[in-house]
């Protein structure tokens, strides 16, 4: 196994090594494009059964729309077109023929949700409207970062229809709260939400909303977002209904999505020099039992099967590693790279004992509390509270980090300096006009991440305009 | 709500109505391809978590592939790119630039798996290596019949390496029977499995197996296949691994996968006049609560709610018809016409007598059984045995057709009647030759579905040539 960089070093060094060395993604031989290995995609599906149980105790169903867009579809919506156009890939022939028209491969979904929901609602009795699809999108990309920045992602993208523009907002609102509450109670990754700038909008959205973390490099990520799209696309692909007064209306519609994007979050806030650590739920494997073999094992062999039914009995992610041709120490370095929350450790000594060593991968090698020797019979009932522990504890970790680089200041001087030099979340009263924002990013590299509230003071710190919202600024992702 | 055809009198029309009216799907605007509606979705997402679950007993990890896969690589395998290219899509344009080489839109994915199977096994440490995956696939179709013809379709496809041919025989035929068990245990589809013939085999295998249906107009229906790579992939893309006595040795690949198509197969196979009949393992809903109300619904309402309430705490998949705007009547057509295995009624006077009425879809309306009064404090618990009866009844119905219309003979005239009739699967004695098949096809349109065991007779009954194999020999899908 290659020692990975340090991640204080060179957070983007360690982050790629990180995301290979754990086998989490391949690099695969079509431009921009990643495999998503069985480690990788053991997190995407924890995210995903996360989100999907939400996505339907809120009344959402699943559906899957086409991966292609005929253009002349595609071009209708103005804005959307613009925005999207530059990072298409275009179908361009069939089997052996030239197509007459081109097909997008969908960099998202909004137009052809737009047709279909056209022909399905007829009638305020069918509204709302509320789906949710699971797909892969395509966004034509130069650079490829490990679930940061890839030609191919997988998401979730959810798309509503509804009679009134309050229902359309609270929609949005809730599904912004479903992913503060996945994003932070589940990756254990804090986040401030709040509703992005102008320049930051979906393209074709009248409000984008997001949760935003910060990286440890100081750089925000937009992990997941919610967009109020008024009645734009309802207008441009006819989205009508007829209300209980027999008028005819046009919807109000929103989206939502959520990528694996959040995994890189989760990967850069938690990761330490030795590799990844996951929060218990969503590790793919939550415990891993590491025997220590030495002279006769028959005894240890039998011990570690048994110990590992009774986790597996007991609803746990386990994993034995009773590999014989690699060293326990090998076997340590490699699941601490992996992340995972729990070891066990038993050799022949503990048998004896009665024991096992737990230690956890949230605390430092002999920080207090890391190893601890548990009763052989009770590790089992001992470990959901020890998961629950390294839960809190990761989380509690990166609130930290998160608060003491949160940075409020009414000095245009040190705003700016604070953001060339990626300090963190700057918190200021700004005016929300599109060319201060211009001009910050011109003088910085960073941008507004979200807008939480009304300014809290009379000028805008950035141009010293009649201020209206507090917003972060932060270089980002 | 239209009427639908007779199922009796046209099946294709009966299908085509069914899967729109039934909200199954819907058309697209773009050739070819189809929106899975949420009703639809509900039904694949049922058969994906039925064979997710076996997947991953059978030790199975998910992973996800590139959709786009560079021309060169795909060229590499010459039997496979001569199957696959005349379907293929492809993308030229990404962003506003041309692209140098065309990317394929994976018809399937060995190509891409293969490539990173030889980065990925070094040593026979590595082996087996057993993976899956569940993504869209795109093969250029002018036709379009749901679930069985679309460009666009939804599967999973595994893909598996291996140190011997033996053991790549043994996940091959594991895999054909989870498939089998699926279409059959949980699907209530009969099915036949055998090997393919030489001409139906997958492009590039050495042997392919399937599991093929009999619909009720007497075509065959494959519903997955499951392939011995042999070491061709291995060969054409380099999968080699150390061996333990250190000689370099290629893999033995599989690949095996499962499409939407098998809901085309339950839909075709279960339905009747008044529409879809699920059976409940697959049943999105398994039980709809009709009220119908008459005069003062206070009592009523809240007797459903409760009901309903009690079915969702026992882990039932319960819908609760409370429509305001909706007679009874209009309501029973439609839950009949969506398949739902049981519908509950309660009107006050059942109220007052302290029961409801169960219906059973899999009865005829007025055939004995069909309706029976259940007392409401038991009824909760009631359901699981009907449902089991249900999921039972439909597959025996099912077994019968099949077993009633599968037909050997020894007699050549007869065999080719029998195939231009449709009757059935045929089963007869056959010499393997692809000559032979192709001179069948010729005469009749049938095909060998599959190969089961050595031949009962000497002779081929098509040909006359010394018979190797019994086939069944069937018109197809």
């Amino acid at each position: 196994m290659e020692r990975i960089p340090s991640k204080s070093a060179d957070l983007s060094e360690w982050y790629q090594a990180v995301c290979y060395q754990a086998e989490l993604v391949s690099q695969a031989p079509v431009r921009g494009c990643l495999v998503l290995r069985p480690y990788g995609m053991g997190l995407w599906e924890r995210l995903q059964s996360e989100l999907d149980r939400r996505f339907k105790e809120t009344g959402h169903e699943n559906a899957y729309f086409p991966l292609l867009i005929p253009e002349s579809l595609f071009a209708k919506e103005a804005e959307h077109v613009e925005g999207f156009a530059p990072e298409v890939a275009w179908v361009t022939e069939g089997g052996t023929e030239k197509l007459a028209e081109r097909l997008a491969i969908r960099p998202t979904s909004e137009v052809i949700v737009g047709v279909m929901y056209a022909e399905w609602i007829q009638s305020y009795r069918d509204l709302p409207v509320l789906i949710n699809q699971w797909v892969n999108v395509m966004r034509w990309e130069k650079r490829t970062r490990p679930f940061l920045r890839t030609a191919e992602f997988l998401w979730q993208e959810g798309h509503t229809a509804h009679a009134t523009e309050a229902e359309a907002a609270e929609e949005v609102a809730r599904m912004l709260e479903v992913y503060r509450e996945v994003a932070e109670d589940i990756c254990g990754v804090p986040v401030y939400t709040g509703e992005k700038s102008q320049s930051e909008r979906f393209a074709g959205a009248e409000h984008t909303y997001s949760i935003e973390g910060l990286m440890p490099d100081g750089r925000a990520l937009q992990s997941a977002t919610s967009h109020e799209l008024g009645q734009n696309f309802a207008r441009t692909y006819d989205i009508t209904y007829a209300a209980e007064d027999q008028t005819l209306q046009h919807c109000w519609t929103t989206s939502w999505g959520m990528s694996w994007r959040m995994l890189g979050a989760l990967i850069m806030t938690h990761g330490d020099d030795r590799g990844l650590r996951i929060p218990p739920k969503m590790a793919p494997t939550e415990v891993v039992i590491v025997p220590i073999p030495r002279g006769d094992t028959s005894a240890l062999d039998a011990a570690v099967r048994e110990l590992y039914a009774r986790c597996k009995a007991a609803g746990l992610r386990v994993k034995l590693d009773d590999r014989a041709g690699q060293s326990p120490g090998y076997k340590f370095n490699e699941w601490d790279l992996r992340g995972v929350p729990i070891r066990l450790e038993i050799g022949n000594r503990d048998l004896e004992a009665g024991v096992a060593t737990l230690v956890r991968r949230d605390k430092a090698v002999k920080e207090d509390g890391q190893k601890q020797q548990v009763p052989l019979a009770e590790v089992v009932e001992f470990i959901p509270a020890v998961l629950e522990q390294i839960q809190h504890s990761l989380f509690a970790q990166a609130k930290t980090f998160l608060q003491d680089h949160t940075l409020a200041t009414l000095d245009r001087a040190e705003f700016l300096r604070l953001l060339k030099g990626r300090a963190g979340m700057v918190d200021v009263p700004w005016c929300g006009l599109p060319e201060c924002e211009a001009a910050v990013k011109d003088a910085t590299g960073a941008t507004t991440r979200n807008l939480r509230r009304p300014a809290r003071a009379e000028r805008c710190v950035p141009c010293g305009e009649p201020a209206r919202w507090q917003a972060y600024f932060a270089q980002s992702y």
